[in-house]
């Protein structure tokens, strides 16, 4: 039988996974909402009080009642009475009669009696006499109470993550501080006689450990908390020490393989001696990241990666990054960051096989003043760290695909 | 003359800014590559030695002289003689002769003699004697020296920002400390007499201060540090005194005017007393944003944006954003992490004026098994915050087009 039939594709893997892993616990802890960017907010987020709580003006004019104004126009304007001035941040002291206006400020609450405001523009100021050139609707210019957000609503659920905007709207609603999911840790065993730490000048045969640092980068931009355990030597006793140790400590745990067969071979004895149900995918049919193993240890993800550091990344990105999203509560759908960009060259793929290829993107000349990039893939044997380092971005050529066309518009994911 | 004569586009508005700017002086740190992720490289990375320092395999199998598999095939194989395995880790202690070979791994070094790697799969092992099914070219299945990158090579230019990528780049090359560019301070100055700090309960005519807050989290999320110098009164003493302070401490200065017409005059005057040659641009041709106010003073950028907290933060976006990179020394055009989607209504705009509309992602039911998206504008008074709160990003209409249609393909940024 072909192997890769035997392979799984990446999305029935991870469904696979994700079968045998239980509801994550959240634990969760209470930060200040000004520092809490990129965190996770842990509850579901109510309005504790309208906004505004009160009607604003959301220009410079005239608070007016609207019926006072209907049919006005620079022919033929209104007239009305001004009794004074609307002051900003407090009440205003006065009430709008029929044929009487207040001068407003853009954010002042509207006084007593007005319902409208005519901006400034379409008024003459005649001594006390303000000439009204354009009628107002009854609400124009004016924010309700409540028209940003309305007492009790769902403000935000639980699971989404906190960005300036985020920030604007719980300060808006006095949330200073903000309940959010707290990191979880995620273990890194790194495994292979030929690899030294990155401090240590390699011998001849030697190389330093690139995916202990890659991969705990990786966690920490999908907002974990990387533990890395060093080195382990190739044996199976060293190997289910650490993994064990990692387990205990962490609530996942990525193994980068030793990049031999037997290496990786053991990486999977381990896990699936280490708990139940051990071992649930051993080979994904992705390129690069083929000898990917997923497993669960009584009840936490174990998830062994290439020794390839391109094929840890990559399939980081793949596998990592959502389940890391699963331990912080989020949607593992991800809105992955991306760019359309238009292929440089034709790509050939084997169908069922999902392939990503790093790309570098490169601004088009055109005419339009908007801009538009080209996607120029980066060639190269799969397994040199540096081609990732050159690439802005990965395409991804979907397994039913069996290429894409040089000059289609394609996505490329922004890594 | 009708007003939208008068405003710079966004475009022309940063350029003039930038015409009046000097070349940053960019101060620097030294960090751990470990923790690293976002900073910004600070001089131009060389590689100290070639990457890999030894030839390695890329698979599983059997060193050999690749002369001695020509014409090898299933039914006609080379045979050749087993001398020995080649360590990890290690200088392997043999030769491979015309007619002989070796087992090695992935990643292990090539031992003397050798100069290609048979799969195992194209072997069979009959004894010491290995059957050959297939001919390799020299060097097939072999990463040679310096193939990932060559002693010397610029690997990564000062400017550019660390990802997992990077690190790993670095990491593989000893890089185990970088120096990184300090980030910079840049000031918010809140003003308005109707703005309370948000752990305050407003009273009535009150509203809490937010755009300090997003302009923050805004800096941050682009590498900046943010100061904030808390609300000013509407006086110009106040303003000028605040904005002077914030001046001599950081490197750019963002003023979140009062909302009214004579609180952002008063900005445009304080910006004008403060340094030279102050004020270069106000009003901007964008929607929201128009009342922008951009100015120099004696070398540093002050920002004035409007009052209205979607203004501020969406002006963030277009022109802080490009600025706090210029600041960091990275280039001021950044790959906007986008969205391609499909707009679900026709959206009108002014011709000549850029306008920014918050939409909403969803995901669209197709047949096929890749995730497209549909990108609906949320519709609402352009100074609510929760429609930027309720958005997954923000859709250009550029000021050329007069508007977009129902059903074409966008870009939505990711905020």
């Amino acid at each position: 039988m072909p192997e890769f039939l035997t392979l799984l594709p990446p999305k029935e893997s991870l469904d696979k996974l994700l079968r045998n892993l239980p509801v994550p616990k959240l634990a969760t802890e209470t930060i200040k909402t000004a520092s809490a960017l990129g965190r996770i907010i842990a509850t579901d987020l109510l309005a504790p009080h309208a906004l505004p709580e009160f009607p604003r003006s959301t220009v410079d004019g005239f608070a007016v009642k609207a019926a006072d104004t209907f049919g006005a126009s620079d022919s033929l304007p209104a007239y009305l009475n001004l009794i004074g001035e609307c002051p900003m941040g407090a009440i205003p002291d006065l009430e709008i009669k029929p044929a009487t206006t207040a001068i407003i400020h853009t954010g002042g609450m509207l006084p007593e009696g007005a319902d409208a405001v005519v901006m400034l523009e379409y008024t003459q100021t005649v001594g006390t006499e303000i000439e009204i050139l354009r009628a107002v609707a009854d609400g124009e210019n004016v924010i309700k109470i409540g028209e940003d957000v309305a007492q009790g609503t769902l403000i935000k659920p639980k699971g989404s993550a906190i960005r300036p905007a985020e920030v604007g709207g719980l300060m808006a609603l006095g949330f200073v501080d903000v309940e959010v999911v707290k990191a979880p840790k995620i273990g890194i065993v790194s495994s292979g006689d030929e690899v030294v730490p990155p401090e240590k000048r390699p011998q001849p045969g030697q190389v330093r450990d690139i995916n202990s640092y890659t991969l705990s980068t990786l966690v920490e931009k999908y907002g974990g908390e990387s533990v890395i355990y060093g080195i382990v030597v190739d044996s199976m006793d060293a190997m289910k020490k650490a993994i064990s140790h990692a387990l205990g400590e962490c609530e996942m745990v990525l193994i980068t393989a030793g990049s031999s067969a037997s290496a990786r071979d053991m990486t999977a004895a381990a896990i699936d001696e280490l708990g139940d149900p051990g071992v649930l995918v051993h080979g994904v049919n992705t390129r690069p990241g083929k000898p990917t193993i997923l497993g669960v240890c009584d009840g936490k993800a174990v998830i062994g990666l290439p020794g390839n550091p391109v094929s840890a990344l990559v399939n980081g990105y793949v596998f990592v990054a959502p389940l890391i999203r699963r331990l912080l509560g989020q949607s593992m759908d991800e809105l992955r960051p991306s760019l359309s960009a238009k292929l440089t060259v034709n790509l050939s793929s084997q169908a069922g096989r999902e392939d990503w290829i790093p790309i570098r993107l490169t601004t088009e000349n055109t005419e339009s003043a908007e801009k538009s990039y080209l996607a120029e893939p980066i060639f190269g044997k799969s397994n040199l760290i540096f081609t990732l380092v050159s690439a802005d971005g990965l395409l991804k050529i979907p397994a039913d695909a069996t290429g894409l066309s040089a000059g289609e518009m394609v996505e490329v994911m922004l890594v």
